[in-house]
């Protein structure tokens, strides 16, 4: 559950996927969208104890967009205000994302999941920049360092891994 | 998982509860704290799937404290650099303590867990100013708006309450 950075929508996601987007302001629902993100096909992806808590949904700095895993390897960003996808889903993970985050700058979207990689995309064109491999279990947790230079992941491998970005 | 506002430090909690602090930039732990969140004199409190990915741990907005939830009923702020306590422990939930935010103004730190309350303290002092009753389920998220003035909770209740802060 996050609010955008100018204070005027708050974005959740259920335990059954559902990413839901309010006017916080004037306490109303703008929109919700029922994610696939437990089951494909009638089968269950995850356990859904598993999901609980995550954050799945991540404004854009400049509070216009959203962030969200959807489906068994896709990210889809939205419009806050009408729900609409701005870029085409952004394909290329072997599983369910788990977590996205924004670079403060607003430059890059990075993104983790059940297949063990973070991966680095440009947030303005959904272009894939960079794969990042190491983990060796699911990766639930991404951030961004207030400088972005680094991306930090956290997973349940037990470890936490530092990616420079410098030279991306 | 997250980094402190000036990006010296990284804070995350593994699976079992404890918490785990990092410096940044030189790569090393500062300090880990087995919190002993999963179990009391034996017994598990909690599923620990149930925990799994949740912000348990929050950097103060001047990055120099750390507050968790800590045992069965409190809440631990601690330096970031030392690990050490730099106030009492904040006692009052009956359960689990498993989301805590500061405001952005560090006047405030809110609390959540199984007890279905929402709590909020002075960050300074560390006394309870306040408590939120209305979730009919365990809350574990929080966020406070970019303002303020509004604190925002989300429970395995389904529901979303938004507090408003204006008169505390």
């Amino acid at each position: 559950m996050k609010f955008s950075r100018d204070g005027r929508y708050l974005a959740s996601v259920s335990e059954d996927g559902t990413v839901m987007l309010w006017d916080a302001k004037r306490l109303h629902e703008l929109w919700s969208k029922n994610a696939p993100l437990l089951r494909q096909q009638g089968r269950l992806l995850l356990p859904k104890t598993a999901l609980r808590g995550l954050p799945r949904v991540a404004f854009s700095p400049d509070s216009k967009r959203l962030a969200s895993g959807d489906g068994f390897d896709g990210i889809v960003v939205v419009d806050v205000e009408t729900g609409n996808a701005v870029l085409p889903k952004l394909k290329g993970h072997g599983g369910i994302v788990l977590s996205v985050a924004f670079s403060s700058d607003g430059r890059f979207l990075a993104s983790s999941g059940t297949d063990h990689t973070v991966r680095l995309w440009d947030a303005r064109t959904g272009k894939n920049i960079h794969i990042f491999v190491g983990h060796s279990g699911i990766v639930n947790a991404l951030a961004f360092s207030p400088d972005n230079r680094t991306l930090a992941s956290g997973s349940l491998d037990r470890t936490i891994k530092l990616w420079r970005l410098d030279r991306e």
